[in-house]
């Protein structure tokens, strides 16, 4: 009996007719598949495989049936009713692409906006996002990075909680918006990264899932419950589920990139690490794509190349900068931005954004992290706003606006890879902030009492966090597009002066008094005041190339108002 | 403030006088040293250790103070009263070694010899074990390897659950005993091994050392309960708690090597995995030192270097090896042996022990392993008996006799590292039961009924399993050294003609019908016969070098009698 994982599955229509079906559920005794009122028994194909071909149709709805209790398909391409819905059949070939002339972006070239589809537009859907490609493309955005749009409960909700991997959700206009939105991209030149969470699943979709095989394993425990069973008995499928999946979504939808949710989470001692073979696998599948993981750990083997030890991811994010640079920029000390607060955190995170490389930490009552000066800086993925520091929030309220704009010098002329927030590049005021839409009445009130509770102990106002289950909790998240020009301006500077920058920063200097940073890049200098009141910052430079406010270059030195950066050659 | 862990914890005698006491103790508010009836606070020095130089000299005890409550040292070098009693100041530079002349033995010549202390000998001490060292070098053993000797609860048991790490036993004779032994076989050129237990902390342990410091995680689960913390909050003190002992041991005891039990139960996501860190330390301590670590994860990457991925240790067990033979030998499909029972899967095992190198477990319900052809094949241990496959069997019963010589004919000339398991090189008729003597009459119950259930699916003698408690089965488990001197000398044999194989095989031929197994070795060619009649092997050597039975040597071919083996060249 050969591997029957080789073969993918799903719901696969045929070029003669018909539609093959594969399923993984070593569970159930017996599986058949629903079509309309009449149920056709699959046959197992061995490992748990079930496999048979029905009289479908792309557009024909389907379910599995398991033990005589229906469920959606785990690989379901989508699932036009929703979450309980039936999954229906679609066929990947059938979308005309026009991107054959887009070859994906490089690494190094690559400026990240994140947005989340629901709140991007008034209508929240792929298709609504596409009008406004052009004029990212302006601002010097090379990808937009879609937060999850896996099938997620409801109508709304951030996508943290998605169930079926492969559908786009209904909401934002199924797999035919997201083919449409990728298609636009790529004729504006603008990469697609997309979100996809592996390391749990919404907890609406615990039980079906369950009823399949053995998705989650008593092994390990993450922040959000069971871990995914990655390498506990029966891993092989649930293996399979993700990486088919990764796989699929990068084919089918032409993505430029995986941004992978919190991969510390993700625990699997294999010989091969599940992130290394789904690196492997979406590379193979498409050479340009990218895979970028969300990690904590501060750990340079996420992207050093398997034969030194490493996941072979392209990209990681290090969230250490951006707190280096808030604590800077707002002298917040809550929660673990308590580690953070020294000038010299962020002329250490300008090099290589891992602050805790090695050093103990006191939020984590451990060393953390180890050092990345072997690891090109475009490996990094640095920000000064995304959804969690701004979501996370209690209020969900962006950065101060006193702090944007050195906000953005820092980050946009990081030689990390940077991300914008969607909004930020011109101040919208509006906040961005937790909401859901939770089907099942449990895990509403358990999500809407977390957050509460979560944020008790500013008893002054916990009372008035945001319902995240009330609809207006989403529209109040909407962009409004209402913003400061001047910052827009700014943000279009930044991004052009980007790519003049050489990579690799010389002569650092700081005050740890004075409360200013200043660091070479080949010919340039950047300067940065921290300070409330104006320094005089030394430079060679003669030319004042940018400045984020009106600053005065004299002799030597460099006249710099509170909170502003500037840059000399 | 310097990080407090580069200096060693425990009591350390200085050369001026008076001992040095440094304890990592977050959790406790107040910490003293209590000598007699005073106690002395030590300071803080931050990162949870206290330390203080206190008048005491070797061979005095002493408590930690905890809160107002006292627990001996968990680094106590030795609990002469057993593990409630007081620890006590040893002085590791006090032993006059006369072992200058050793230098270890280099992996690819080891002959590892695994014995209990215990049971060795009717005293069941180091010092007994003296007398035997001379026939183990004359026999062919390079190394003998203790199982754990860490102080363990009561005065008998096999050692895994052990809590001070770095007290060898009082009963076996203490650190005193042990360094007479270590310095002894270096006096007859034979190395030491210590199984050191690093995965989980002997249950009479737990409440004791949990009182100084998160030693335990709820990350993650062992089979034996809560998995010690390595790699969360406050895990530094715990890593040092565990390398420090190890390197201590191999300093203070002038070890070869450290067994390091089941590190598969070893979850650490650190940059740089605890055992990466344990290798690296031991070898700059005493790089002749080896660290063989047991494993069943069938991962290649243990052995391999760092800068390849690997963990960086010496040697690992491949017990694939084992259970290929075992089952081939005697037929027994129960438990894990199920996955095993083919001529072809010993042939793989005699190039590369692991059977299981990617693919399907029957047993283990996933893909298991990876290929190793890159790693030499003295970096893994096998063998065809040790502690846990005879004494994890109801009655701790050996090999069957009729299978001894065959089993010790693929073993020791295996070009793996074999290990011999005590008294099989002749055949000792006493079992090696499983026993304890728990000081706690919950685990004492616990590990009683635990047994009795274990068996309880052959319910025909679950009530003859022997009692673990009981004094008489340790007492039967100890050698009797009443043998068969045929078998002695087979093993004499083949020790002896093993240095002169070639590492590397070549074309191998099976019939997996027929049952028979040949290779060649350089210009040797080993002949196995696993069926239960004579069966004739194609060989091309002419000269008959070596046979576990009478056999004929013909024209082309081997004429092998049931259960046998043969080298021709």
């Amino acid at each position: 009996m050969t591997y029957p994982f080789e073969r993918p599955l799903g719901a696969t229509p045929r070029p003669e007719g018909g539609v093959e079906l594969r399923v993984w559920a070593p569970r159930p005794e017996r599986v058949s598949v629903r079509l309309g009122r009449t149920d056709h028994p699959l046959e197992a194909a061995g490992y748990g495989v079930w496999e048979g071909v029905v009289d479908l149709s792309p557009g024909d709805d389907y379910w599995f049936v398991l033990d005589a209790r229906r469920h959606p398909d785990p690989m379901s391409r989508h699932q036009p009713r929703g979450l309980r819905g039936p999954s229906r059949v679609v066929d990947p070939s059938a979308f005309r692409w026009t991107d054959g002339g887009f070859g994906g972006v490089p690494l190094g070239d690559l400026v990240l906006y994140e947005l989340h589809v629901g709140t991007f537009t008034a209508e929240g859907t792929f298709e609504a996002a596409i009008p406004h490609l052009r004029a990212l493309r302006e601002l010097g955005v090379t990808a937009i990075e879609l937060m999850p749009v896996s099938e997620f409960p409801g109508m709304r909700g951030w996508g943290y909680d998605g169930v079926y991997l492969q559908a786009p959700h209904h909401a934002y206009g199924g797999p035919e918006g997201l083919r449409r939105l990728v298609d636009a991209a790529h004729a504006e030149g603008i990469a697609v990264v997309l979100d996809l969470v592996l390391n749990h699943l919404g907890a609406s979709g615990v039980r079906t899932i369950k009823a399949f095989g053995p998705y989650f394993t008593a092994r390990y425990d993450t922040a959000w419950g069971k871990a995914i069973n990655y390498d506990d008995a029966g891993c092989d499928g649930v293996r399979e589920w993700a990486v088919q999946s990764a796989v699929a979504l990068v084919r089918d939808y032409h993505l430029d990139g995986l941004r992978l949710d919190a991969v510390h989470a993700i625990v699997d001692t294999s010989p091969r690490h599940l992130l290394e073979e789904l690196a492997a696998r979406v590379h193979a599948e498409r050479p340009s794509a990218l895979v970028i993981a969300e990690t904590n750990r501060n750990d340079p083997r996420t992207v050093r190349p398997p034969a030194w030890g490493g996941l072979g991811q392209d990209a990681q994010w290090a969230d250490d900068f951006h707190h280096a640079l808030r604590v800077l920029l707002t002298g917040e000390r809550e929660g673990y931005y308590r580690d953070f607060g020294t000038v010299g955190q962020l002329a250490k995170a300008l090099h290589r954004p891992f602050v805790y490389d090695g050093i103990w930490s006191e939020v984590r009552r451990r060393r953390v992290g180890a050092p990345a000066d072997d690891v090109p800086p475009e490996r990094f993925v640095v920000c000064s706003q995304n959804h969690d520091q701004v979501g996370n929030r209690a209020f969900g309220d962006r950065m101060p606006a006193a702090a944007r704009p050195l906000a953005a010098f820092c980050t946009l002329l990081s030689s990390a890879t940077p991300m914008l927030f969607m909004g930020e590049e011109y101040g919208e005021p509006a906040p961005f902030q937790f909401f859901t839409d939770h089907i099942d009445k449990r895990i509403a009130r358990a999500t809407r009492d977390g957050r509460r509770k979560e944020f008790a102990a500013f008893a002054a106002f916990a009372e008035q966090v945001p319902d995240p289950q009330a609809p207006e909790t989403f529209e109040r998240s909407k962009l409004t597009r209402r913003g400061d020009p001047e910052l827009a301006a700014l943000y279009r500077h930044l991004l052009r002066l980007r790519p003049q920058l050489p990579r690799e920063d010389r002569d650092t200097a700081f005050d740890e008094e004075g409360r200013w940073l200043r660091l070479g890049r080949g010919p340039f200098e950047l300067a940065m005041n921290f300070a409330a009141e104006p320094r005089r910052v030394p430079v060679a430079g003669r030319e004042l190339v940018l400045a984020t406010h009106p600053s005065e270059l004299g002799d030597g030195h460099l006249e710099l108002p509170a909170l502003t950066g500037a840059v000399v050659r």
